[in-house]
């Protein structure tokens, strides 16, 4: 958390991971972050993992630090206050993130008759408006047909992590502060629309897969751990753990050959294959017989050990670990990390979260807010936004317009 | 392409994929993102994929609509060359961007001393200034040990999509926007840093797997392509292909049913497992009685006929395909979107490439620009933005202390 952002106010109409990560990442900026959901929740209120008594981890962990508004957003008045809440007055207001189809009112055009500078961010599934979602553009991306070992089935492999919503949330917030600052000089507002599957095909563009196509008519195979074109792979110790090795630069390859002792093996290693292991592609040719070197003294020591022989050599490595020895035993994912703090959230009890991942020198980090309970803020930004009174909210409360965090 | 960002000047000092992508992001909305690199390319000039004349498709996949500066970064008028780059004036000039150890007078102290508002940011590999790159980042966070099928050895599997990186470079250039958007308001710049292990520990956190071990003390389990806590897996067609298949809303459980006329079936299966198949929970606990049913109904069909059955159902799916699929008959892959340009890329040849993946509605799309040769823009680089005379650049060529795209 910080306040870079505290003259902004956004209205975030969303569920699950890219515009709810999009959101969180301009409210851990200070950013007024207003996310509207549906009377009961969203379709994401309950995603997993959860707890035992069912509260979603997921959900509060990917809305921290917003302020939570429940509104009936089948009913047209509902949908009404939406659409005051997002055209209220305010240099920094006028602000909308989705990944929702547009409700009724709620589309561009309506928004920019309620107030003219409106800036509307919308995430869609593929640009013709047809379903997307992370699982699915990530079945066409073409990795999960190069993930897993060399001669395994032809059979895909997803990876775990939701990355091209991850990705998709980003572009997004830097999306938006880049149709801000457009609008803070010219008081134009605009439309900005990003199609999931769009991220995809850019990230298999930018990282050379289409042009490995296109040019070299083919693609990269599947080969387990290994790096492609470089050398790197993850190898057993003697007490069952697995490390990941990897050497990018020449620098890297002879802090290696160095710390293991190995150095004169691997030089023979490059001489029987006639290969230059300097070079990355040299060393990618060489693999299997670097790595089958590299088994065998890792596979002789201990963890601890092997730590103690790479220390302060260069040596790039680093030990997989299973999310619970992440969580206790990595230091890093502890509260001694600037980035993480054991904050207390509404339903689930204290527990480590992270802020945002870039520490400004001019912005200094400030308390990691928890996410809000379903309908926390409704009265306050009812009031506070469009100077609604008591009665007025009363009424709406009453007549099932708007809900607090008891769900009437 | 666009022009939003066309009054700012970032310098790029940079290699790989978090800080090129986060210039590159910012260069296809308009900045000037001037990269410099070592005369003869920087480490990652030849990354794979290549070219079979060993042209890297990665490289120019990265710094794609950049300008590219080659300078001896090694000697001290090299290093003075890349102060006076950034330092120059201009309100949108004093931009830095990195994630390479500062060479010597190029950190946030000796920079600021060079212009006062200047804004840095860095990314690191760790927070304490340690090594890490995506591979052992991903190592550590814990999705290697849950991803591929149940019940195999407890070996590591690593995704091939640079994940952790391309969060990274995106949070840079969401950072940046922020740290300008700041200075252009206060005066004040700021150097902004990020670790990548903290954008994996962000990450881990806000998708509620910190908080499922310390609150549930335990973690999720490996189960291959099924989805967590819903209804979503792979699934083999009658012509060998796979599809992915998911329901995670009410909506999209019935056009299930209801498409592939399982609907009763499936009923049946909720009531023999004693589980409300409406709820994400119930089709998670009853998913493999569930995927036994739509296995024999998919492996009795050819992907066409499947396709057919699905279109227009709201049935949430999508087919596997390999690089080569997604780029030769994928149409969302082609020059009819938008987002791609077939662009002649320098060295290389014409191929098709990805622009930004936002539509702008305020700033029309324009060309793709493609990847500079490296050092295609020093002398023009030197004389627009130092103002130095063709005199002095030639000495400098002589000299050694820049080079073009000829090398020298």
């Amino acid at each position: 958390m910080n306040r870079l952002l505290q003259d902004l106010r956004i209205v975030e109409l969303s569920a699950f991971v890219a515009a709810p990560l999009g959101g969180m990442s301009l409210a851990q900026m200070g950013a007024e972050v207003i996310r509207i959901d549906p009377i009961g929740g969203g379709i994401d209120l309950n995603r997993w993992p959860v707890t035992k008594e069912g509260a979603s981890l997921y959900w509060a962990g990917l809305n921290k630090a917003k302020r939570s508004l429940a509104l009936a957003l089948d009913k047209p008045e509902g949908r009404e206050l939406a659409r005051a809440l997002i055209a209220a007055p305010g240099a920094g207001g006028g602000i909308v993130l989705t990944n929702l189809p547009p409700a009724r009112g709620l589309d561009y055009a309506s928004l920019k008759a309620a107030r003219s500078d409106v800036i509307l961010l919308r995430l869609t599934g593929n640009r013709d408006g047809s379903a997307a979602v992370d699982y699915t553009v990530n079945a066409a991306s073409g990795f999960p047909l190069v993930t897993g070992a060399v001669g395994r089935a032809a059979a895909p492999l997803n990876h775990v992590l939701p990355a091209w919503d991850i990705a998709a949330g980003l572009y997004l917030a830097m999306g938006l502060l880049a149709a801000e600052r457009h609008r803070s000089r010219s008081g134009e507002g605009q439309e900005v629309v990003m199609a999931l599957s769009d991220v995809m095909l850019a990230a298999v563009g930018h990282l050379g897969y289409i042009g490995d196509v296109e040019i070299n008519g083919a693609a990269r195979p599947a080969i387990g751990n290994d790096l492609y074109g470089s050398f790197g792979r993850d190898f057993a110790t003697a007490d069952g753990r697995r490390i990941m090795v990897i050497a990018l630069t020449p620098r890297q390859w002879r802090a290696l050959g160095t710390a293991t002792g190995l150095a004169d093996k691997l030089a023979t290693v490059g001489e029987l294959y006639e290969v230059d292991l300097n070079t990355e592609a040299g060393r990618y040719e060489a693999r299997e017989a670097i790595a089958a070197l590299l088994s065998r003294w890792c596979a002789a020591r201990p963890l601890d050990e092997i730590a103690a022989a790479f220390a302060g050599t260069g040596v790039l490595w680093g030990p997989f670990q299973d999310f619970v020895e992440l969580v206790r035993h990595d230091p890093r994912c502890s509260a001694a990390n600037p980035l993480l703090a054991r904050v207390e959230q509404p339903g689930i009890g204290p527990y480590l979260m992270p802020g945002l991942p870039l520490d400004f020198g001019a912005a200094p980090r400030e308390a990691t807010a928890p996410a809000p309970r379903l309908g926390e803020h409704t009265d306050a930004v009812l009031s506070e936004v469009l100077g609604l009174s008591s009665g007025e909210i009363a009424r709406l409360h009453d007549t099932g317009i708007v809900a607090g965090p008891d769900g009437r």
